[in-house]
C-alpha cells in the first residue's frame, strides 16, 4: 500500500523528507491538527521521535506561539508522522511541522505536489540539514515536483540527470519564504499580515515588584 | 472461559482484531467508560500498551476532542483494551479505540457482529495496517460477521474461500464511515450532524496581546 | 503471626484472593480509607503493585467516579495490600478493590466471611480470572465460608471434596452482585439506588465552542 | 558520635526502631517538621527510603489527612529519618512516623524514654512486623526504658533475662494506644477527642452531577 | 585559577568545606540567589548533586520556610555549589546551604573568613558530620580563620599543631548559633527576633470539615 | 556549509565557544526566542545538554528573572544551542545564553564580531572556564574580533602569535560587563538602568501567618 499523496490541496498535510540508512531518502508525510485544548495547551507529537526530533518540536513551538496572534492556552496542537515505525530521527522535519502546524490552525490548505526540508532556529531561519541528495531523488521518484531545502544546502545538491527534469528546486533562509510558497491563502492579504508577526518582538508586560534597595 | 461476545448490541465495547505472533489473528474487545474528571480531564488506557499503542491513544484524542462539541476537561476517557497480558504493539487498534470511545461518549450502541481494524491520522483518515488477512480469519472463526478494513489494506487481503462466504468486508478510508457502520444511534439526524464536527475547523480565540513593535 | 480475618464486618476491608508461586494460593486481605483530598483528588495504593495489578487500579477508579455521585475531587483514596512484601501481579483483585473502596467511602461495612476473586471491566463487568481452585483452597482453609467468583471461571473450579463442603462458591457477570452480597448496609433502599448509577450513561456538559466554519 | 535521646520530652522526635543486617537491631529516631505549604501541601520524607518504607508514608499520610481537622493542605509535613545513610527498608517505621508528625502538627512531646515499632494500616490498625527481639534489645542498650509493639507481635518476643528486666514491652492493636501513651499533651481532654477522629467516617459532598438517563 | 575569597562580608554566598576522596578536605563555596517566584515557589539547587545531597536540601527548605515569616510561595531559591563537576555526596553541607538561602533572603552579608561544615535535623538542630580534621585543615590552608563545626563532632577534631595556630573552631548545636556567628546583619535585634521563629511552632488553620458521624 | 556569522548586530543570536574532544575549539552560536508563555512560564533549552549544562540553564534562569522587572510567567524563554548534535557538556556557555536571552527579551541587537566564554554565579558573577586557549584560536579562525572571557582565566590564555594579532581579549567579573560589551541598545541609559536591577535585593512581601505560638 502506499500512503504518498502528489497533488491537489490539503489541510494540515504536508510531505516531509526523511534519511533511510546512509544513502537513501523518502518521503515523510506529516499531519496536524488543532483541538480545544485540556489543561494549559500542548503541542502533542507522535511517530517514534527520538531527541534530537523531540527537541526540534519544541523549536517550532517558539514560532507557533508568535504567529498569528492565536491564544495558543487554547488549542492542544496534534503533529503525526505517519508511517515512521523505526522512530524519526534528527531535526530535518522541522520547516514540514511548522508548516503543517500552521496550516492546521489557520485553515489554509498546503500544495501537495511540493515537498520541503529543513531545520529551523528558534527565530525562524531555515538551517541546513543532512541527506539533501537522497531526499531529492526520493521526492521526485515518488512524483513530487517542487523541492523546498534550505539555501544553506544548495551546494551540497548533486542529483541525477534524469531526475534534474523532473523537479524544480526552491532554496530558502527563512520560515516565512516556505509558508509563502507551499500554502494556498484564500485571503493573501491577511495572510501576509501573519507573516510580518513572526519577525516581530514581543512587548512583555513588567511586573508588579515589590519596592527594591540596592543592597551594600 | 471465552471472552467473546460477536451479536447484540452493546454501549462501549468494540471488537478489535490483533495480530498475535507472526501467522495468527484474534478478537482483542476493547471497552471504554466515561466518567466525570478529576483535574482538566485525562483518557487513561490500560492493558500494557507499549508505545507505538501509546502513541495511538493520542492521535484518538485529537478526534475525540473535535467530535460533538463534548468539553473534554469535564470527563475522563477509560480505554481498556481486555485480556491482553503481553501487551499490545502497534496502531491498528486506532479506529477501534475511536468507536469505543465515542459509543460511551455519546450513549449510542455498538453492534457486537462488527469487527474492525485500522490505524487513524489526527485529521480521520483511516490509514493501513499489517496482518489484515490473519486478522480476517480470526474474526471469521470467532463468529463475527462484518469487517472493517482501510480501503488501502483492501489489496492484501488474500482469506480462504470458507472463510469469504462467511464474513462481509467493508473498507473504508475516513472514521465517520467507520461510524456510521458500526453504531446504532437511535436519533440518525443528530448523529449525523455530530459526524459533521470531526471534519470542520476549529476557529481559535486570538490573543490579548501586548502592542507589537516591529523589531530592527 | 496471622493477619487473617474471616469473621464479622468491617468498613473499608475486604479478604482478596491471590496466586503464590504456580500451584498455590492465599488470602489476600485489602483495606481502603478515605480522606480530605490534596489537590484533585488521587487514588493511592500501595503493596508494590507490578504494571497490571497497577493498570487495574485505574479501572476501578472508573467505576469509583460513577458511583453514587460522590464528589471525587474531594478526597483522596488510599487502597491498601496488605502483607504483600513480594509484589501483586495481575488483575484478579479488581473487585476486591472496588468493593473496599465503596465500602470507605459510603461507611457500609463488609462481611469477613465472603472472599472474592476477580477482574473488572471499565463498564463494571465482571471478567474472568487465573487459579480460581488454588484461590478457593486457601480461603477454605483459612476459614472463609463463601467465596465470589467470576461467573465465567465457574467451569475451571475443581475443588476437593473435603472442601467443598466447607465453602459456598458464588459465581457473579457484574460488580452489583458483588457488592450487593458482600457489603451490609444499614439502608438496604438507599444502597440500592446507589447501585443502579454504575449502569447509568453520565451526560456530559457541551463546551462553550467558538464559531465553526465548514472548512474547504 | 552518638545521636541518641533516652530522657526528656521533645516535640517532632521519636524513637523508631530498626533491623540492621539480619540480626541485629538499632535505635533510629525519626524527626518531623511542620511549615507552610508551597502549593498543595506535600509530604516530604527523607533518609534514603526505598520502595516498602516510601509507600508506608503513603499509608500514614491517610491517617494524618484524617486526624484532629488540620487543613493539611496548607501545610508541607517533613519527615526525616536520622542517620541512615545505607537506606530504610520496610515499614515498621509506619507507628514512629505517624507519631512524630502528629506530634509536630500538633506542638504535643513527645517521651524520649519511650521507642517503638509497628506497621499501620490505613485505617489506623498496627500490623505485625520482623525483628522484634532484635529490636528490643537494642533499644534496652540504648537506655530505653519502654518499647511500644504491635500486639500481633507478642508471641515473637524472645529476650534475654538481663534485657527483660531493663525494659517494658507495651503491645497495642492501634494508632490511638501508641499516641495515648508516648505523647505528653497539655490538655488531656482536647488531646483525647481528637484521637476519636481517627476512628471516625468523613462524610463526603455529593457532587453537582449533570441531569442523569439510564443507558439502555 | 583560584575560587576562593577569604575575607570581606558578601551576601548570599558560604564557604562550605567538602571531603575529596578518602583523606583529603576543600573549601566548598555555595552561593544562593532569590527571585520572582514562577508558579509556586521552588527551591533549584545545581552542583550535580547526588541522592543524600539532594535531600538535604529538601531538609533545608523546611527551616527556610519557618524562617521570618517570608512567603515563600512568591520566590524561587537557587542554590549553586560551585565547581563540583564530580558531584556532591552527603549532607554535611546542610548548614551551609541555609546560611547562605537565609542570606540572600534577608540581604545580610555572611563573613567570608569563616568556613562551617554540619547536617541539619528538620528542627534545626546540627548533627554530626565526617572527616572534620580533613575539612578543617582544608580551610587552613586555604586562609579562612574561623571554622563552624558540629558540637558533636568536637571529639573527633585531631588537628595538626601548626594549623591549630591559625584557626578558631565554634562547635555548634542549633542553626540560630551558626546564623549568629557568620552573619553580619546591620539591625541586630530584628534579626534576633526573627532567629526566634526557627524554634516556634506554626498554628495550623482547622478544616471546613463535612460533619462527621461516628460509624459503626 | 557554514553557519557561522561573525559581522553585524542581531537580536537573540550570540556566538558562544566550546571545547571540541581534547585538544580543539569551536564557534557554538546560540539563539533565544521569548514567546507568550503557556501556563506559569518557562525556560526550554534545546540541543541535547547534558547534566551540567542543563543546570547551568537553571543558573541563567536566576539571573533573567531579576534582570529589568520582566514579568517572566507571562513568556517561555527559547535557547538553542545551534549544530550540536554530539550534546553540550559544561557550563562555559552560561554567559553567552544570558547574553542571548536577554537580548532577546529586550529586542536588544548582539554583536556578532563578538564571542564569549564565561561561567556564571547565581549572583552574576562570571566564573573561570576551561580551554579558554582552544576556543580562543576557534574563535580567531572563524573571523570574530573579541572574545570576552573571565578575568580569572586571563593567566590561561597562550595564543599563538599569528592570533594574537587578530583577536582583542576583554577579560570581566560581572554579567553586567559582557551585557555592556556585546549589546548595541537604542537607549544606553534606560540599558544602564537595567543592568543596576541585577546586583539589587528583591525585598518578598512577608506572609499572612497564623499567631505563632512559642512551643515548650
Ligand atoms: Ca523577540
Ligand atoms: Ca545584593
Ligand atoms: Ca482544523
Ligand atoms: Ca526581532
Ligand atoms: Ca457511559
Ligand atoms: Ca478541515
Ligand atoms: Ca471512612
Ligand atoms: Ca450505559
Ligand atoms: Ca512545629
Ligand atoms: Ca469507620
Ligand atoms: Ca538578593
Ligand atoms: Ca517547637
Amino acid at each position: 500500500y502506499d500512503l504518498t499523496i502528489v497533488s491537489g490541496n490539503l489541510v494540515g498535510r504536508v510531505n516531509g523528507l526523511a534519511v533511510v540508512g546512509n544513502d537513501a531518502g523518502s518521503v515523510l508525510p506529516i499531519t496536524a491538527e488543532v483541538t480545544p485544548s485540556q489543561g494549559a495547551g500542548m503541542v502533542i507529537a507522535t511517530g517514534l521521535l527520538k531527541e534530537i526530533a523531540q527537541e526540534s518540536i519544541k523549536n517550532v513551538s517558539a514560532l507557533i506561539k508568535k504567529f498569528s496572534g492565536t491564544d495558543i492556552r487554547k488549542v492542544d496542537i496534534h503533529v503525526q508522522f505517519i508511517g515512521t515505525y523505526n522512530g524519526v530521527e534528527g531535526d530535518s522535519a522541522s520547516v514540514t511541522v511548522a508548516t503543517a502546524v500552521i496550516s492546521a490552525l489557520e485553515d489554509i490548505p498546503v500544495r501537495q505536489d511540493v515537498a520541503m526540508t529543513g531545520s529551523l532556529s528558534v527565530r525562524g531561519d531555515v538551517l541546513p540539514i543532512g541527506g539533501v541528495t537522497y531526499k531529492i531523488e526520493a521526492a521526485a521518484k515518488a512524483g513530487i515536483r517542487t523541492i523546498i531545502i534550505p539555501q544553506s544546502n544548495l551546494a551540497d545538491v548533486l542529483i541525477e540527470e534524469r531526475y534534474s527534469d523532473m523537479v524544480s528546486i526552491i532554496p530558502v533562509t527563512r520560515i516565512e519564504e516556505v509558508l509563502r510558497y507551499a500554502l494556498v491563502p484564500e485571503d493573501k492579504e491577511a495572510f501576509e499580515q501573519k507573516l510580518l508577526q513572526i519577525g516581530k518582538h514581543m512587548d512583555i508586560p513588567k511586573m508588579p515588584m515589590p519596592a527594591d534597595n540596592v543592597a551594600a
